[in-house]
C-alpha cells in the first residue's frame, strides 16, 4: 500500500450550470474522489458559461451545496470583460482563455480582445489558456511580453512540447499539463466509434505521444480535461468532442509507474506538488490518498461515477487501484464507496 | 522637384525562374526603375523554389544577364536545409519562410521545422516571415526565444501591428512592412472581377486599414509584394492570388504626402533608410529619384511596364509622378523611357 497526497486536477468540465444531465458537481466530485483526486478546478465554458459576478455565484452555489471535494472554479474570457474578471480573480481558480475555435460569450477571435485580460488579471492568479499549435506560441508570445505566468492546457503535440521546453529554457512564465488520453491514445486508436474518438484537441500521433513522454520533464502537471457526455450524445450524428477521465488518470498512471515509464515522485510533483504551486491552492490538512500499487484490475464504465456512462478506456487491464481517499481527516472514499456527502467540499478560494 | 534616394523594394516577386510569361528580371526591374526604386529584394517562391545553391544560382545568372536595377535574391527555407542555407546566407537577401498556407519545398507546416532554421541563420542576415495573424505571433515568440531580428512580409491587420508594436515595446528584435494595397484598399472594394481580388493577406477591413494608418510609425518599410499575374489567369476560374505593384507605389504614397497623410521624411524613411538599415543594404553611389510632387496623372496599365498587363488601381487618379531615376551615376529612367540596359544591374550581396 502507497500512499499519495490528495492530488489535484486542474481541468474539469464539471457541466453545472446547465447540463447536469452529462454530469453535476455531485457526480463529478463523487468520480474525482474515486480517482484519489481530492481537489478539482472547474472549467468556465458552462451554459451559462462563467464569465461575471452573477455567473460565477451560479456556479459556487451549486459547488457549496452539492460537491463531494474541494474545488474552485474558472472564470471566462470574453470580448469585454476583462476588467469585470479581474475584480472576480482572487474569488476564481484562474482566468481561462479559449483561443481555438469557441462560441458566443467566451470567443476571442481576434489577437487584440487577448491584450486587456494579460493587463488586468493579477498576476498571482493563473491565466490557463486553450490554445493549440500556433495559437499556443501567440499565447506565450503574450506572456513574454506582458511578462506574467500563463498555464497551456492539455497540449498534445511534439512541436508544443519542444517549444514550451524552449520558452521555459528561455525564462518566458509559461507551465503545461498533459491529459491520459494525450499520453495513452493516439490517433490511430481503433475500436471505438468515430463520436467517442472525438476530443479537442484531436488524438494526436504516435510520434507526438512519444515526444510527450520523452519530454515528461517539460510538463509540469496531469490534468483529466474531464469533459463528459452521454453515451448517446457521443453516438449520435452530432457528437460532441471530450472523454471523461477523473476515475481512470491515476490507475493509467499507476499502471505506467508499475510498467517502470515514469516514478512515483513524478507522479507526485505533477498531481500533486505542481498544480498545488501553479494554482495557489493551500495544502489540504490531514489529506491523502491510499493506493495498492499492485492490485490489477479492469476498467469498466458501468463502475465508474461519472453520469455519462461511458470511457475511452473500457476494458483496459491495469494494475495500480485507490483504496482510500482522507479529505480534511475524514474518510471520504472507501474501497469503492464514497463516504463523504455532497456539500463537504470546500472552495479553496474562500 | 523633389529629389529623393534611391527606393529599395525589399518584396518583389520576380517570377523568374519558371513563370516568366508573367514577369521576368527584365521586365519587373523595368517596373522597378519606373517606378523609382533602384534596388529590388527578389522572393523565392519561383518555379523551382530557390532553397539550395543550385536553385540560388539559376535566379542570379537570370539576374546577371537581365536586372535593370539593383537586386538580391532571397533563400526559401524548406524542412531540410537550414544548414545548406546558412552557408549561402552572405550571398542572399535574406531567408523567407512561408509559415502559412505554402506548399512543395518551402512548406514549413510544423512549428519544430522552424527551430533550425532560427538557430542555424547567421544573426546579420535577416529572416523574412510571412506570416499571418497567430501565425506572426508564434513567428515573433521564436525572434524572442532565440533572440534574432525578424522581419514580419505584409502585414495587413490591426490585432499585427498593434502586437508588433507591444512586442518592439518589450524589445524584441522584429520589424515589418506594409504592401500599399493594404493601405489602399479592403476588402469591401468593388469594381474588380473576384479573381483580382484575390491577394495574400487577404484585403482587410477598413478598421485593419485605419490601424495601419494609425500605426504607421509600428511599420518600418513599405514593400510592394509585387505579385504579378496575367490578366487570363486573374480573370480564370482559378485565380492566382496577387497584385503587381512596383510602378504604383511611390505615385500612390507620394498621393498621399499630398494629401496630408504622411510626410515625405516618412516615406523616405520606410521606402530608403529603414530597407537599407533592415536588410543591411549598402548605400548606392550617385543614385536618386526625382519626382514632380506636383503632375497629376491617371494609372493605366497600358503604360506600365509589368508583363501582367493589369493593375488594381487602373483609373485611379493620383498627384506625383517619377520623371528621372538616376542609378550609380547613370540616368536609368527618364520620362516614361527605360535607360538602363539589361545586366546593368549588381546584386547587392557580390
Amino acid at each position: 500500500m502507497i500512499q499519495l497526497p490528495g492530488l489535484i486536477d486542474p481541468h474539469v468540465h464539471v457541466r453545472e450550470p446547465g447540463q447536469t444531465h452529462k454530469e453535476d458537481w455531485d457526480t463529478a466530485t463523487q468520480s474525482a474522489l474515486a480517482g484519489g483526486v481530492t481537489a478539482i478546478l472547474a472549467m468556465p465554458n458552462t451554459k451559462p458559461p462563467i464569465f461575471d459576478d452573477a455567473t460565477l455565484e451560479l456556479a459556487l452555489s451549486a459547488a457549496r451545496n452539492k460537491a463531494r471535494c474541494d474545488y474552485a472554479q474558472f472564470v471566462g474570457a470574453g470580448p469585454d470583460n476583462a476588467e469585470a474578471l479581474s475584480a472576480l480573480a482572487n474569488q476564481s481558480a484562474g482566468l481561462k482563455m479559449y483561443l481555438d475555435s469557441t462560441f458566443g460569450e467566451l470567443r476571442l477571435d481576434d489577437m487584440s480582445l487577448w491584450t486587456p485580460h494579460f493587463i488586468n488579471f493579477p498576476k498571482h492568479i493563473p491565466i490557463v489558456l486553450h490554445s493549440e499549435s500556433r495559437t499556443m506560441a501567440a499565447g506565450i508570445l503574450f506572456a513574454a511580453i506582458y511578462d506574467r505566468p500563463i498555464h497551456i492546457a492539455h497540449i498534445s503535440l511534439k512541436e508544443e512540447v519542444l517549444l514550451i521546453k524552449a520558452a521555459k529554457e528561455r525564462g518566458i512564465k509559461v507551465t503545461c499539463e498533459v491529459a491520459p488520453h494525450h499520453l495513452f491514445l493516439d490517433k490511430d486508436l481503433t475500436g471505438l466509434t468515430p463520436g467517442r474518438l472525438e476530443v479537442r484537441p484531436r488524438l494526436a500521433s504516435q510520434a507526438d505521444v512519444n515526444a510527450l513522454w520523452e519530454n515528461l520533464d517539460v510538463i509540469d502537471c496531469f490534468a483529466t480535461d474531464h469533459a463528459p457526455h452521454t453515451v448517446a450524445e457521443k453516438d449520435s450524428a452530432s457528437p460532441p468532442p471530450g472523454f471523461p477521465g477523473l476515475e481512470t488518470m491515476l490507475p493509467l498512471l499507476l499502471n505506467a509507474v508499475n510498467e517502470k515509464r515514469l516514478t512515483l515522485n513524478i507522479l507526485i510533483e505533477k498531481m500533486h506538488s505542481n498544480p498545488c504551486r501553479i494554482f495557489n491552492i493551500p495544502e489540504q490538512q490531514e489529506t491523502y490518498v491510499e493506493v495498492d500499487e499492485n492490485a490489477a484490475w479492469e476498467i469498466r464504465a458501468a463502475d465508474l461515477h461519472s453520469r455519462c456512462g461511458w470511457t475511452p478506456f473500457e476494458g483496459w487491464k491495469v494494475k495500480g487501484r485507490v483504496r482510500r481517499v482522507v479529505l480534511r481527516g475524514q474518510i471520504a472514499f472507501e474501497d469503492g464507496k464514497i463516504l463523504a456527502q455532497p456539500g463537504y467540499g470546500r472552495n479553496i478560494r474562500a
